[in-house]
């Protein structure tokens, strides 16, 4: 089974996908983020993997919008701290770089290094595949920002380890599936998207269908409806499963025009 | 007066200083968000304008941890659409085009555009100052992507425009000051950081203190606290000024172990 992820092999992505699957994986590397959830519409993919929220940049909303409309399920869940390294050609040394290449976010991620060096930033599709252009190309004077399972797979040498600006960088990933988790034992977590009515304290009436049983929320995050100003949807990760969340969540349909529950799956 | 922003003359940030200020401003260009905070603390500035939330990225968490740290008041808002052109120096054609400089939130928000080019993408600390840099040099095969101010600015050509992936892009930006904006009319707006015990259903008994008394909240984000898993703090939104907000205010410390209001002002 192909195993959709946005970038390349050796990318975060692929890193949590070994995780969260407790093996090698295959995967389909897909340029965006709407090519992993067209891949998985359209069968070339049996599971996919995305990151959803990072602890520096917040929620990956173009995900949330992309599961939201989508059929699929969140089928696991994981953390991965992410530190950047300085990768290039065995061989190569720091003061002979002239062009660094990673992808936009990274780059911004690391702009205290970028400013003490006189190289360029060259931004790219991807991290992990920053690294497999460099080295499969024959310049000495070229580096990638990337992770170090892409360094492990292409062969390049960490120069720099841990170029990041803030060590307090963890992206949470989460599996997704055409079919829901079949979680059997361990503490659960659920992901509903819900949206509440255009007036003053709907959204209070909406959460007593979790404060009144005493359900821990971990999350609550609003967005902004396109086209629909001051309407908000709303996505929620509570602590437990289908089975303890029922009554609850008929309350909250009763109190919401719209309620989908995006995953039941086990809580990393 | 200095008002200090992130970035160069021409920059978005400046647009919208123009705009809340209407008038011509005289800005202090900072390099990082940190250093648009210090300028404040030095004296350096006497105000400062930064974007908080956009519509694709969502909220600039950095600026929210800083004016919570900080003892500056949001004295006004405002929302602009966020329109990236490519900007060159006139004579020059697409074709030629080898480089493209520009912030990596902005390369980001135009990947569809760069993956339809041949010319490399360069990261740079600012978009307007990458329009700055290529009016400076004489080299004809290279662009910038950046807003219509900086174009205008510093003379450079609009090659091709909106090269932005979607076009619902808008920030918001916050004006801050050293003292409570002083607001006589029209409709006002507060926004306050907290943060709930860490209970079950202790966000439900904070937001009690608006919904029981009918006040409207116009965005609502949770943010984990660093150190301390599972434990949140909360930006909230609320219509309203300091006079029809003091019982709620009242209300809500009752129930939290910290709340700060950043300020009101007028609603943009």
């Amino acid at each position: 089974m192909k195993i959709a992820i946005q970038g390349e092999a050796g990318s975060f992505s692929h890193v949590a996908a070994r995780r969260m699957l407790r093996q090698d994986v295959d995967i389909l590397a897909c340029r965006t983020f709407d090519d992993v959830f067209a891949a998985m519409t359209s069968g070339a993919a049996g599971a996919a993997v995305v990151p959803i929220e990072n602890t520096l940049a917040g929620s990956i909303h173009r995900n949330y919008e992309l599961l939201g409309a989508s059929e699929l399920h969140i089928a696991g869940e994981t953390l991965l701290r992410i530190e950047h390294h300085l990768i290039a050609r065995p061989g190569t040394t720091t003061d002979r770089i002239a062009r660094i290449l990673s992808h936009p976010v990274a780059l911004a991620q690391c702009q205290r290094f970028l400013a003490s060096v006189t190289a360029v930033a060259v931004a790219t599709d991807d991290t992990a595949g920053s690294v497999k252009l460099i080295m499969g190309g024959e310049s000495d004077d070229v580096a990638a920002i990337a992770g170090a399972a892409a360094a492990e797979l292409y062969g390049g040498e960490i120069l720099v380890p841990n170029v990041e600006d803030h060590r307090e960088n963890y992206t949470r990933f989460l599996l997704l599936s055409t079919a829901p988790a079949e979680v059997t034992d361990g503490a659960m977590k659920t992901t509903v998207l819900f949206r509440t009515p255009n007036t003053p304290g709907s959204l209070w009436r909406a959460l007593a269908a979790f404060a009144l049983r005493d359900i821990n929320m971990s999350k609550l995050e609003s967005r902004p409806i396109e086209g629909r100003p001051w309407e908000y949807s709303f996505y929620v990760d509570l602590s437990g499963g289908p089975a303890e969340l029922a009554n609850a969540l008929g309350h909250l349909r009763e109190m919401c025009e719209f309620v989908k529950v995006l995953g039941s799956y086990r809580a990393a």
